[in-house]
């Protein structure tokens, strides 16, 4: 099986439109012909989902499941505190940014607050995928190259710009020249010395790039390597990465869109992991909650030669309302601590899940920071082979037991572990017990 | 002056931060430090905006001001049915499209209900660019072609893609060689017969596109051609030019963005009112009231083919409460008649203009479809000379008497006129005496 197709069908675990529909619901039907190809639900047999509140969503009859998948409700779904936000501030004034509102500016230097000094410039968009399609724009105006080094299953968006540049949105084909692709900073890529394995694959990328005549814009990382399936550790390993990019005049774009947000514990930014400064943060997903609020910050003296050539606006990006949901966001992780929370609930789910795994050959993996963790699976009999279709069967038993979760990783055997970040203890052993009943009632072999 | 030149400083009458801000406010400084060279502000002394209801917004200072500028907020500012609407579900459930949802196929019934019934899928997004950006990737999968045909002050958006065929956006330079331009539908273009002349100019551009070997993938056009300077007469002139694309095998992508959701009158997409059939039609903007929605139909079929090679999914496109928006906005449209009252309000308005250039000759053009009006100015000692200074002026006038408006089209001449829907014949005439008011203060001359 492909990488592109295992991810296709594990990360989805998706309802297959094609495989007929003589069973389907009325809804179903609905939704099959109104989105047509483009639909992409969860399970065979998808969720109609009602209501959500704190960790927990809602079906419509009723059954209750603990959200694990879920990155945007990162402060909790509906919490009051942005939903009385943006309802304030929509019954206000909602309008694009060109006329001056305080608003905007409380907003950014609240978090500006939480970037680094050299980033002092802020552009706000609508998704992460405005945001990294114009990073690889300011990349290539500021460098005069035009090619980018990233994982080989990343994902940064659906632009026709950033799709070039997300290996794993491809069902078949390869990303363009320009795009060179290297191995996910995985011990079983690089063995011991992650940093220096990982550092070599960009550098002969970034060679190659510069021997085809494409030059090097920028390499752009995802942070936390998420859709690659979560690769967080050794602290401190992508700066030998980002080295040898910037030795060769190229940007090293930190994409913050899953990681960011307090979601790694130890810090704000999944790159401050790393102790390295991005020429450019791109954000998104978590930023608003669910309201659409995304965009990057960068260096000044990067976005002056960009806007010399071409201006950028943004009708919806970083209206009061985005920034009101921006706003209410950043007081609830500062106020209720939650960055210290996934930290703290994250490493002891972290424990829990190693725990299980010493009585569970088939958990070979269990790695991260805070509450972005990833869980690989293997075979009982083989534990160094990927098990794709154990953790099929895990995400489908996990919903029997009222939990949500997906997979991610080049070979769709990992567990992605990424509930919202005011996850209680009690609401981690939840999904521990209901990990491990799930993992019993699938006979090893 | 550069046309692109001409519209930097016309259309937007923008504070220019090169200019120096020693008597900037404290507002403005931070504005400027947090935003950098992206800023991009109306007046050369901007307004700080604090609320707006109907068609009315209040600046901090508590003067009034009658919006004829913003098409977003376009069934009223923050109307009350689509803030409680947008309330509601935020505080219910606010996610991604994965689950099932009746209110999202609620929804695009209701949307499909006002398309041909060839455009049987929708995609929803977040921006009219993600959508524009799509719709070329589907034109290009659906024809093999890579060369795209839009007129020469279109704009389409800031991806990087929809940046290459949006030739406004660029403040030097050219649009790459697979995108060629035409000049706008206008009688000074193409004289008597701009059906024929349009159809004929974009003949020629599919033809340098096949003997360039990029081929045709779409001609692009914003139905009433608004950054163009709003060009919508004679009703059909865009059969011929749509036919002689469809004749070379490229598609007609229909961008109403701009011109949608009943603000032309007669009919509520501005295809509509040129007979044509688009393979893909865009739509943004107005679609969500300024909660960010978006989106295109499309014909099932190249949907299909598209999703062979690539996935495309969208984190906030078309979730609950963009639905819960897009809905509350159809709702307004449909029950408060705003279609018909932008045909009548819309045709008081534009005869009460045209009776205003019978006496003063300043006034060289008044031209559009229900509210999306443009008015040109020219000199008083040579009205076929169009007068961008005037236009500045006279935008600078009607702010000092309580008007908000903007100007557009390839010499920055052409006030745009695009009041919200619900605009009564009382604003109309306040706009109409403001607005003759400001021309008698200006000396002609």
């Amino acid at each position: 099986m492909s990488t592109a197709k295992a991810r296709q069908i594990l990360d989805m675990n998706a309802f297959d439109p094609r495989a007929g529909d003589a069973a389907a619901s009325p809804l179903l039907r609905r939704r099959q012909e109104n989105y047509g190809a483009a639909s992409v639900l969860f399970y065979r047999e998808p969720i109609e989902m009602a209501r959500a509140s704190g960790c927990w969503m809602e079906a419509a009859d009723g059954t209750r499941y603990l959200d694990f998948y879920n990155n945007v409700p990162s402060v909790g779904h509906c919490h009051p505190r942005v939903v009385a936000a943006v309802s304030r501030q929509m019954a206000t004034l909602n309008i694009h940014t060109r006329y001056l509102n305080p608003l905007i500016e409380d907003y950014l230097e609240r978090l500006k607050g939480h970037l680094p000094a050299h980033l002092g410039n802020v552009v706000m968009t609508c998704s992460g995928s405005e945001a990294n399609d114009l990073a690889m724009r300011i990349a290539t105006r500021t460098t005069g190259a035009s090619g980018f080094i990233v994982t080989e299953t990343a994902y940064h968006g659906n632009t026709r710009a950033v799709t070039e540049i997300s290996p794993s949105a491809l069902k078949q084909g390869a990303p363009p020249p320009h795009v060179r692709t290297v191995p996910a900073p995985s011990r079983a890529a690089y063995g011991d010395d992650v940093a220096g394995g990982f550092a070599a694959a960009v550098a002969a990328a970034a060679a190659a790039l510069a021997e085809d005549g494409h030059g090097v814009a920028a390499l752009i990382c995802d942070s936390i390597f998420s859709s690659d399936g979560v690769f967080a550790d050794p602290p401190g390993f992508l700066a030998a990465a980002v080295a040898a990019v910037h030795g060769v005049g190229g940007l090293y774009v930190a994409d913050e869109v899953q990681p960011g947000f307090a979601r790694s514990g130890d810090a704000f930014w999944g790159f401050q992991r790393h102790g390295v400064a991005p020429d450019i943060v791109t954000m998104g997903k978590p930023m608003g909650n669910g309201y659409p609020l995304a965009g990057l910050a960068v260096r000044p003296e990067l976005l002056t030669a960009f806007c010399e050539d071409v201006g950028y606006f943004n009708t919806f990006g970083g209206n009061p309302v985005a920034c009101a949901a921006g706003l209410a966001v950043l007081e609830v992780i500062e106020e209720s601590g939650l960055q210290a929370n996934a930290r703290d609930v994250g490493g002891y789910l972290g424990d829990r899940l190693r725990a299980l795994s010493a009585h569970d050959p088939r958990i070979t993996d269990v790695r991260g920071a805070g509450l972005f963790i990833g869980v690989d699976l293997g075979r009982a009999d083989d534990p160094a082979v990927p098990d794709a279709a154990l953790a099929s069967a895990v995400i489908n038993g996990l919903r029997d037991r009222r939990v949500l979760i997906g997979a991610a990783g080049r070979y769709g055997h990992t567990l992605k572990v990424r509930p919202p970040l005011c996850l209680s203890r009690d609401e981690a052993d939840f999904f521990v017990e209901a990990l491990a009943d799930a993992l019993a009632a699938l006979p090893p072999g």
